[in-house]
């Protein structure tokens, strides 16, 4: 099992929206059938960029592990944990930082980027330089083999093979030198046909109703060349068939373009059936996510049992470390 | 107890000298006195600067520690444990990174001095460049009042004093702002007049024999004007005096002084009176060593012992912090 191990976090952002599902949770259910999957919320690493600000970050993990859960993570067969609640993570941080030079760090292209992306927060501190040294230790902690990244994220990782690569020459062969798992994500357009995105405000929540779904969906940006409804519209065009053409059989989808290049079909009607089949969609998400939120210890337990599971891994590798750094 | 507290760590060389007992361990038996105090082997910091060679780590702490208990450190007084064994160290020094501006660490006047110092060691790694956040977790960990510093260090206990501000003000008043307790380190000369140190080879060691003593001493340079046995000296400018004339009572201080400035007595005939006198004072240290020794699990159970003691302290801190960081 072990030489089929996936580590995979995400900060903790609060609840999910259908970016998530379609860009990570979707690619998270596919290895969950094939791999020994780790998946944590790196709160650690939220504080590389909140840490002015870290009252919201116990509320956003509770919500974001609860779509978790709705979406399907199982903690019967994944590993579901708090990094800060594995003090290991910690610890290999700090042993990995003696052995790696400051410069592997300045050259880390979204380094400067972020920095610049947001500037409106001081990210000249030393926990953000260092946020791929700790993002070394929660891969390798595990034994990973695999690390599902996007193509834009390939120079972390490159990083975390670099020091993998530099412990065991120094200490000896203790880590597998974690590769990357190309994950595709498609880009999920938001109500406006900006990028989904919560702090745009053009998101769209599992864990709304489905009444202010269907009422989003409605006000979605259509085909803006289609100004009259007589007009004959373009799907392809279309921002909220962008996004909603997914949940439709494939003959209706078919139909429905026929209809609008047709002007056989208004917007607003096509809006109305695209919600609703969104909104079927999601239902039984969203009655998982009722179930569990009716027991209001649910998440803590499941990350709590799933931090003692995390913890004995991390304590077996911990171990052998010792044992190679003589210390 | 807790408003007179102190911390004071050692980085694990081995066996300690003369240097040690004059620079470091004298203070720490008198502030075991007044103070509740934390001692340890600071091995992560020596990592900082070791990473590429740990494998005498683990058996330079036990013979520096052997030396610690048998200086009259105890263990029934002060809590002595190992850093590495404490994992709130290295999660305590994590969270500290996040809130620590790099410009504050690369402005530390050591870290280019060492840099240059040790130029035969790659320093450039983030550990190295980190490590008076780590400091400043061992220091504040304990909520330590007092720290024992001498002047060059002040610069160091000044950056651990601005990290804690940063900490109290973003996050609430939850560690004492640590002051220095500065402390006198006279310069010990060793055999050639340099000062001592292991690495010139010119040191004298509690842990050899009285023997070993004696035969170093008489290898001392003294007074290097003095040529001739018939010649006059100078006390004040002979290295064997400087380091052993605190070994003899007042009186006979006075009356050696006399004779060696009318050259009534020889520099060997000096010497000897000079290595009795020595080898008479570390007699009782020497004693307790060889019956330390005869339990050989003796350190291995004082440090294991003291990193529960330290680790309760530890845990009550770090609750007290996740409150404040809410995470």
């Amino acid at each position: 099992m072990s030489s089929r191990r996936i580590v995979s976090g995400m900060r903790p952002t609060g609840k999910l929206h259908l970016g998530h599902f379609h860009g990570v949770l979707a690619n998270w259910l596919e290895m969950q059938k094939q791999y020994n999957c780790f998946f944590f919320a790196a709160d650690w690493h939220s504080m590389t960029t909140e840490y002015a600000d870290t009252a919201g970050i116990r509320d956003s993990i509770h919500d974001m592990v609860l779509d978790w859960l709705a979406f399907g993570i199982d903690p019967e067969k994944s590993t579901i944990f708090c990094q800060s609640a594995v003090h290991q993570h910690a610890e290999l941080n700090l042993i990995l930082s003696m052995i790696t030079p400051v410069s592997w760090l300045e050259r880390n292209p979204t380094y400067k980027e972020m920095q610049d992306n947001l500037s409106a927060k001081d990210l000249s501190t030393f926990g953000f330089l260092g946020y791929p040294v700790l993002m070394a230790a929660d891969i390798i902690l595990y034994r990973a083999t695999k690390v599902p990244v996007g193509h834009d994220q390939l120079p972390h990782l490159e990083i975390t093979r670099e020091i993998t690569r530099r412990f065991n020459h120094l200490y000896g062969e203790v880590f597998p030198e974690p590769t990357a798992l190309l994950t595709e994500s498609p880009k999920v357009l938001g109500l406006d046909g900006r990028k989904m995105s919560k702090s745009y405000g053009n998101a769209i929540f599992l864990s709304e109703t489905a009444e202010e779904t269907r009422k989003k969906v409605l006000s979605m940006v259509t085909d803006t060349q289609r100004v009259r409804r007589s007009d004959a519209g373009e799907p392809d065009s279309c921002v909220a068939w962008s996004l909603n053409r997914q949940y439709l059989p494939a003959v209706q989808q078919e139909e429905i373009c026929a209809a609008c290049r047709t002007a056989a079909i208004g917007c607003v009607d096509c809006k109305k059936v695209q919600a609703q089949a969104l909104i079927d969609a999601l239902a039984p998400f969203r009655a998982k996510r009722e179930e569990l939120t009716a027991v209001p210890s649910m998440v803590s337990e499941i990350l709590a049992a799933g931090a003692v599971k995390a913890a004995q891994h991390a304590a077996a590798t911990m171990l052998d470390v010792r044992e190679a750094l003589k210390v």
